[in-house]
């Protein structure tokens, strides 16, 4: 009953014209043909669920039971199991938008259990005035949202290693996110404390048990920083920062210090364990990479990706996402033939900067083995690499930033996984 | 401890210029002083969740317990409890995202718990060729997003009401929602089975155990309609339609059809309940208005609002939402003096069409009696109406498609009412 047209490729491996769907012939004809009775007569065809009151209102929604296998995939360390890591099932979702409840976890004690109430910011040091905030006198400040991700300084730190890991695309790129974040513009506070001549940085730190403290360069925290107690319209999750997150766009996800407390303002950086110990890079050449906040671009199919099969040859839409933390996306394109052909997707609009982007591009699958891949390219011109010059660059033993093409590789079954091509 | 600038108004009752706090020198202190070492030193001053590891990771996340009066507020008839509605607590929100568990429902039967492996969408009647489309089948189509509102076309009807009703804007307004919706254009499949040249309606109908049906124009369905399967990036959720939902941007909630199970394409509207004895508007002249289908331009204060309460007098935020199923919000206007005067509010970007939008402005209450409201203006140049103005056009016993302006009185204890004004 499923016949198929064929259309003429813009790019190896069958990739189509992103504009071929608007193209009144393009009839991709997945569905099946009927005569006109089916479904239109009587209850003897109605499915069960049309034979009985369905269920009551409620309060607050949760997903279909259905949907039970859409869940953020939790890591703990078991020696410390509120240190540990949850990732956003990118690979089942679509559009841009994190729901709340699927938005990634990066905590090094758990989630504190905050009383707003009690909760209050400080901000002192370099200042002319130290001011104390609670969360009832910041509701009467002038709030801003934005839409924009926020991504660990480690997601997908797998892809340093010398073999590609077998992981679905969420559960190896998702510690990152996207979410409407409104909040009170750090300026704003900072004019009110007053800035002494010689202040550089601020020391922001947590409410959590762990007091995780990092530093931030006063520069970026006037720009477009701002202190988020809402995402997605309602007030922050707990495990995103309740009631109070730093928001810095387009920066690595540990300056984005959840269940902030206090601004130190000084002159030089705290040097804690996260800006030392960790997120610093080591380089081919014996020196370090420190404080390199800005996540740069990067893409990746998530759909198909590893874990779907492709039941049978035909078209199929290749989705993914795209970002970067210096800006607007303002291409991206998709191999189909392992790189050397690239055809440019389709964006979704409107492009945001420092935010995730939806692309979308037709194939046109013709049964054979074929690896599928994307790149990004923000409005800097900077150019999402491939994986082989990320590693010339930064050497073998990396664990930050790292974002390299990712590579799907689909079977003739179907199947797909993950390459280094 | 709290000392207050004062500014110079630029409308009646002390309505600020939008762009007040991009100015270095507007201080609004409200955050008390405090001497550098507080909060700075050690363990003793740290509360109690800093003591103890917090909680573990989640699968999927929910709100804090402190939040637990952020919830829709749901009415279902008593005799038949699937009959009812769910209001989104707009009052207790902000930015222009609604999270999933907080969107509004309006059901007649109940949510159906389907199958999505069972669920099929039939398109058939004036046709060249019926089509069954199964949900795994429209997951290889091309997909678009959109960020909309929907809105129930019953939405804030207690406006009607002789007497103004004292309920949270959310409980009186929140039959209106957006989210972002992924889904597959409707003109797509239309392609797919022809349309005869006499068609100039659909008729669409869900598959709750209502069997709810709707007729919609051929033109608007060609236009920008799509069969969402994703909202906010997760599946969409069973009280808004899962697995497959109708979206129609800007059109009154009852024709974005849930559980969509077949397009009737045909040359007449089906003349359906829900647009004869409901959704009809009976106008002072006894004629009535029927397939009033477009969501005209509303806006509304969501802060301050009935049951929130200004402590003292100075600067407070008063932030809004306004949207229009005609295109973008091309401004809103705050009134603090009762509809006096009239000051623009700042927009939140991006303005999307058919979409929330956030608006915000500085307002320094003088601790006496004062009524705050706003009116919307469209890219059409409509502009949202005064009550009486719209009682004049609809008459006394509307119910349907109430958008006069809204109007919150502060009282000099700082409590807020609804009154008319």
């Amino acid at each position: 009953m499923k016949n198929q047209q064929l259309f003429a490729p813009i790019a190896g491996g069958g990739l189509l014209d992103r504009r071929l769907f608007l193209q009144k012939s393009a009839m991709l004809s997945f569905a099946v043909l009927t005569a006109d009775t089916a479904l239109a007569a009587g209850d003897e065809e109605r499915q069960p669920w049309m034979k009985k009151p369905g269920k009551p209102f409620s309060n607050y929604g949760v997903p279909s039971a259905h949907e039970r296998e859409t869940i953020r995939w939790t890591m703990g360390n078991s020696m410390a199991p509120g240190n540990g890591v949850s990732w956003t099932p990118l690979h089942q979702m679509e559009g841009t938008i994190t729901p709340n409840g699927l938005h990634f976890e990066r905590h090094h004690n758990g989630v504190p259990e905050i009383d707003p109430a009690q909760h209050q910011l400080l901000i002192h040091g370099l200042v002319k005035q130290s001011r104390v905030f609670d969360v009832k006198d910041l509701e009467r400040y002038p709030m801003t949202s934005r839409l924009c991700f926020i991504e660990c300084g480690g997601n997908s730190n797998a892809g340093w290693r010398s073999e590609p890991i077998q992981s679905k695309a969420g559960y190896f790129h998702g510690m990152a996110s996207c979410s409407e974040w409104t909040g009170v513009p750090l300026s704003l506070l900072l004019d009110e404390t007053g800035i002494k001549g010689r202040a550089k940085w601020l020391i922001a730190e947590g409410a959590d048990a762990a007091v995780m403290n990092v530093s931030l360069p006063l520069e970026k925290a006037l720009d477009d920083c701002f202190l988020a107690m809402y995402q997605n319209g309602e007030r922050i999750r707990p495990e995103n920062g309740y009631p109070l997150r730093l928001i810095v766009p387009g920066w690595e996800g540990v300056v984005n210090v959840k269940w902030i407390r206090r601004i130190h303002v000084t002159n030089r950086p705290v040097m804690a364990r996260n800006e030392t110990s960790k997120y610093t890079e080591l380089l081919p050449n014996g020196k370090a990479r420190q404080f390199s906040f800005v996540m740069d671009a990067k893409s990746l199919i998530t759909s198909p990706s590893l874990g779907h099969k492709l039941e049978h040859p035909g078209v199929y839409q290749i989705s993914g996402l795209a970002w970067s933390g210096k800006g607007k996306i303002s291409k991206v394109e998709v191999s189909a033939d392992g790189g050397k052909t690239w055809a440019e997707a389709e964006l979704q609009t409107p492009i945001l900067s420092k935010c995730f982007t939806r692309f979308r591009i037709p194939w046109q699958w013709d049964g054979k083995t074929a690896v599928i891949k994307s790149r990004a390219i923000d409005e800097t011109g900077y150019v999402q690499p491939e994986r082989d010059e990320l590693v010339a660059q930064r050497g073998q033993h990396g664990y930050f930033h790292y974002n390299a093409i990712v590579s799907w590789e689909v079977s003739a079954k179907g199947g797909v996984s993950h390459v280094y091509s």
